[in-house]
């Protein structure tokens, strides 16, 4: 089969062995398109090759603004519902193929607004049969964090923190970045003292014009206050989960997503007492695999 | 005597009697320029026909990047430290007037960071002989919201929320902004949804992430998000401070500003509890006049 992840910024095809093993990834600019037409071309030009007979897809390409609109579905939802809710497809031109899409997942109970994730779903899918009983925090971080409770196999919560987003447009756009340099090495020293920002009283938008203030009084040169404000924010971040107050603490959180971006998330919550699990971003894949595994069965 | 406040976005300008009124006011267009002359040939054309010997000024125009650099004086700080730490300078074309400068304030104690201000001295000046003996609490709202004591006539501390900044940014820069119209009516009722949005679990940048959920599943229109965020926002800056949790609660907050901010911030911190008194920011002026006196007494 034909794993695809399709996100607002990357697309990443995954051709996967019957025992659910990635034989070749390929990976290029996501993005979402106008029309059936843009979106059925961009498949076949990225497929070229891979004659499997089904496509799974995830991420943003099943949103109102994808391909095809996909509704969400409510929380708890584990890998029999995820199935359940594949829709299959066939757009002109792939009438030999078998094309799934993957539904969304919304929490309408945790807050007053509801919460959505579309595509992480689907790397959780991955973990949901793999994880022992029990409850488990997983944390999904990036330009929208998700942070998912899952309980006995299925996902119970969804929780977006927008600290990736929030980073880029400070950096870019804000007073916050004319102090900054272009550099984007992990200064370590840096994003300690954020993350014990982070702690302090004053409140986060206070915390935030730190990030100003420690420039202009050469706390820390421009190099490093990109970190800085990164510990501001992740610390933030972890201190809004009830991760450090929730009795008993979980031993540990699993991360998933790319090298670099854990790396920062692990720090982290290791700084902050709390155990950390890694997990690949290809995740999807697997996640994939496992849902059109359990439709064929169905 | 003429009163400047030269910010980076306004310039005002006044004309003070003797005794402390303001005569004329003119307002225009503010910002920083690369060098002296521009400076004076900006303020030259600016008081024009007024023929006042003395002209104080206070704002980004004493800063690094401003006409004349001035230090930041350290908390506690009253009239009499302002007054003495004036500094008049004669630039070229201005041998016929008195230039005074104001310097700005910075509290290196209440937090890790430094924080400062440059501008809002001069409004809180203008307070610091009529308020009674005891603590008050001062917010000056805007692009860097400042929250500020003053105990007996003094300022103790500085706190900068980046509030108004991180609201402009949100709403033309992030994906908070693509559900949102252009419309700015105030929508009492969507602000006080995020007013008590921000009270909630989850944190704030999960708040900050449901001003797109509430408009992707039409909690709010496009014309109320803005209120929305803006709420949320403003919820976070009086719940940072601890106006709420301080024993005993004050009865009031000091609001400095133009009315259309303060309408916000009143509302919100009414909805809170806690009474507020407005103050013109043309109190800058009068804290100018205020400060002068006390040079020419000196």
């Amino acid at each position: 089969m034909i794993a695809v992840d399709w996100g607002t910024s990357n697309l990443r095809l995954y051709r996967m062995s019957a025992s659910g093993e990635v034989l070749e990834r390929r990976r290029c600019e996501g993005g979402l398109f106008d029309n059936a037409e843009a979106y059925a071309d961009r498949l076949r030009r990225e497929i070229n090759g891979w004659e499997d007979r089904d496509i799974v897809l995830s991420g943003m390409v099943g949103s109102r603004s994808g391909w095809q609109e996909m509704p969400y579905l409510d929380c708890p939802v584990g890998q029999p519902e995820l199935a359940a809710g594949m829709q299959r497809f066939t757009p002109p031109g792939f009438e030999d193929r078998r094309l799934w899409m993957i539904p969304g997942v919304c929490d309408r109970q945790s807050a007053s607004v509801p919460d959505v994730m579309r595509g992480e779903e689907t790397q959780i899918a991955a973990l949901l049969d793999v994880l022992p009983a029990g409850q488990h925090v997983i944390c999904l971080p990036g330009t929208h964090s998700k942070w998912v409770t899952v309980r006995d196999g299925r996902i119970i919560s969804v929780a977006t923190a927008m600290t990736g987003e929030l980073f880029a447009v400070l950096r870019i756009h804000s007073i916050l970045g004319k102090l900054m340099s272009e550099d984007d090495r992990f200064d370590a020293y840096a994003f300690d003292a954020g993350l014990r920002r982070s702690a302090e009283s004053g409140g986060w938008l206070q915390h935030l014009f730190s990030a100003r203030t420690a420039g202009l009084f050469d706390q820390f040169s421009a190099a490093a206050l990109p970190s800085y404000l990164s510990g501001i924010l992740i610390g933030h971040e972890i201190r809004a989960s009830d991760l450090l107050t929730r009795v008993p603490r979980p031993a540990q959180v699993h991360l998933v997503g790319s090298d670099r971006l854990l790396a920062s998330y692990a720090h982290a919550l290791t700084t902050l007492g709390i155990g950390v699990q890694r997990h690949s971003e290809h995740l999807a894949a697997v996640g994939m695999a496992k849902l059109l595994a359990l439709v064929e069965v169905g």
